[in-house]
C-alpha cells in the first residue's frame, strides 16, 4: 500500500464512520428501533459504493471483502445513539467529515471505473454514484425526497471531484498522490464554501396548472 | 448492424429521449434542483434496463457501454426544463413516444434474456423489468406510489410485447425484423387504445376493517 | 437432493407462497391494480434473495433459475385477492408461515455466503438481507417506513438464525440436517415468542429541537 492508497484508506474509514453516525441520527428522527438505526447507518455509509460496484460488475463489494467495515459502522451507529446531542453540537465537525467522505467516495468511484478501463463519463458517473447514492437510499428509507436533489451543490462536488481526479490522473498523467491531494483540497473546499454561502443549483419548479 | 437492429436502436434513442424529458418534468413537479432533475431523467430512461442487466448478470450495462446515451439524456432533461410548457402541450406526442419507448424497452429486455438462453417466463419478466422499472424508480424518488401500479395497462403492454416477441422469434421462428415490427405495432396500438379508452386492470382495494 | 436440502426447499416454497399472499394484501391496502398486486407479491417473496445474490455476485438468481417460483407467487397473489378475508382471519397461520419463511430465507442466505467461502459476518449479513429485504422493498413501494425497522425483533431473528446456522455448520461441524432443524426450531420459536410478548428492540427517537 503506497502513500496515496494509505491516505485514501484512512480518509475512507473516517468518512464511513461519519456517514454512519449521521445516518443513525437520521433514523432516530423517524423513531426506528436499533436494527433500523444500524441498517440505515450501513446503507448511508456503504450503499453508494455497493451500487457502484453492482452497476459496474466490480466484485466482491468493498464491505464483502472487508467485513470489518460493517462492524465499524455498526459501532459508530450505536455510539451516535448514545451521544446524539454531542453529534449535533459538533455539527461543523461532522459537516467537514462528511465533505471529506464525499470527496473520498468520489475519488474511489473514479478509481474503480479507471481500473476497469472506462472513460471520462463513466468515471464521473461512478464518482457521483459512490458519493451521493448512500444519502439517496437513506432518504428513501426514511420516506423523504432525497436531500441531494434539493440542497447545496452536493452532487456537483462529486462530479467535479471525479472530473479533476480523472483528468489529472489519465490526461495529465500527474502522480496519483498529487491527483488525490489536489482533488481532496478542491472538493472539500468547494463543499464547505457551498455550505457557508448556501450555493445551490437553480431549482426547477414546474406545475402544469400554473 | 442489420435493419431490425437499426430500427430498434433508433427507436431506443427516441424512447430514452422522451423518457428523459418526461422524467425531468416529474422532477420539476417536486421542486428539485438541476442535479435532481438530471438524476431522475436518467433513472427514468435507463433505470429499467440497468436493473434488468444487474438481475440477469448481463455486463456491461447499456449506458456503461454507450456513455453517449448518458449525455443525450442529460441534454434532453435540460431542454425539458427550458420548455416545460411545450412538452406539456405536446402531451399526445409524448404519450406516443412513451408508448414506443415502452415497447422497444420490452423488446430489448426479451432480447437480452433470449441471448442468455433463458425461456419464456424470464424473457417476459425481463421485458417487464426493462419496460416499467424506470417509471417505478422515478416515482419512488419522487415519493409517490408508482403510477404503473395504478393506471391504464402499462405493465400489461410490456408483458404482451415480451410474449409476442418471444413466441414469434423462438417458437414460430419468424424473421427477427418481422417479429420486431409486429410487436411494435401491436404493443404501441394496445397502449394508445388503453390510454384513449382508459382501459385498466381491476383494482384490488382491501381494508381489513371494512 | 438430500434430506436437509429437501426440507429447506419445501419450506422455502411454503415461505414464498405465504410472503406472496401477505404482500398481495399489503398492495390491496393501497388500491393497486392487479399488476401492482402481483409485482409487490413478487418483490416481497423473492426481493430479499435477489438483492443478496446481486450483492454477492451469485448468478443466476434463484427465480431466474427456477421461473416456476415466479408463476407460483403470481398464483398465490391472485388467490389472496379473491379470499382476502380468509387470509386475514387466518392471521395466526400466516404469521407462523411468515416466521418459517423468515428463518428459511436466513438459512438460505447464510448457505449462499458459505458456498462462496465468506466468513461469519458476511454469512450473517446475507441471512439478514435475504430475510428482511423483501419486506423493506414492499414497504418502500407502498410508501411507508419499513415495518422491520419498527416492530418486534424481525431482523433480530434473521441475525440469530444466520449466526446459529453458521456456527453450528462451520465451527462445530455438526451435520447439516441438524444445523437446519435446530436453526429452524430456535428461530421460529423466537419469532413467535416475540410476536406473542411484543418483544422489541429499544426505539431510538431523536429530535434535535427536543
Amino acid at each position: 500500500m503506497d502513500l496515496s492508497e494509505f491516505t485514501i484508506t484512512v480518509l475512507y474509514i473516517v468518512g464511513i464512520s461519519a456517514e454512519g453516525m449521521t445516518g443513525a441520527l437520521a433514523a432516530g428522527r423517524h423513531k426506528m428501533d436499533l436494527f433500523g438505526v444500524i441498517f440505515i447507518a450501513l446503507v448511508t455509509a456503504i450503499g453508494g459504493g455497493s451500487i457502484r460496484d453492482v452497476v459496474l460488475g466490480h466484485y466482491p463489494l468493498t464491505w464483502v471483502k472487508h467485513p470489518e467495515y460493517v462492524l465499524l459502522i455498526c459501532f459508530c451507529a450505536l455510539v451516535a445513539t448514545r451521544i446524539p446531542k454531542v453529534v449535533t453540537r459538533l455539527e461543523h465537525l461532522f459537516l467537514t467529515l462528511d465533505a471529506i467522505g464525499l470527496v473520498v467516495f468520489s475519488i474511489l468511484g473514479a478509481q474503480v471505473a479507471m481500473k476497469l478501463d472506462y472513460g471520462f463519463i463513466i468515471a464521473v458517473s461512478a464518482a457521483v454514484i459512490t458519493g451521493v447514492f448512500g444519502g439517496i437510499l437513506r432518504d428513501i428509507l426514511c420516506m423523504r425526497i432525497p436531500l441531494v436533489f434539493q440542497k447545496e451543490i452536493y452532487a456537483g462536488v462529486a462530479i467535479i471531484a471525479g472530473a479533476i481526479y480523472y483528468i489529472s490522473a489519465i490526461w495529465l498523467e500527474i502522480h496519483i498522490l498529487i491527483c488525490t491531494l489536489v482533488t481532496l483540497f478542491i472538493g472539500v473546499l468547494m463543499r464547505l464554501l457551498a455550505i457557508k454561502f448556501q450555493w445551490s443549483l437553480p431549482i426547477f419548479s414546474y406545475n402544469e396548472k400554473g
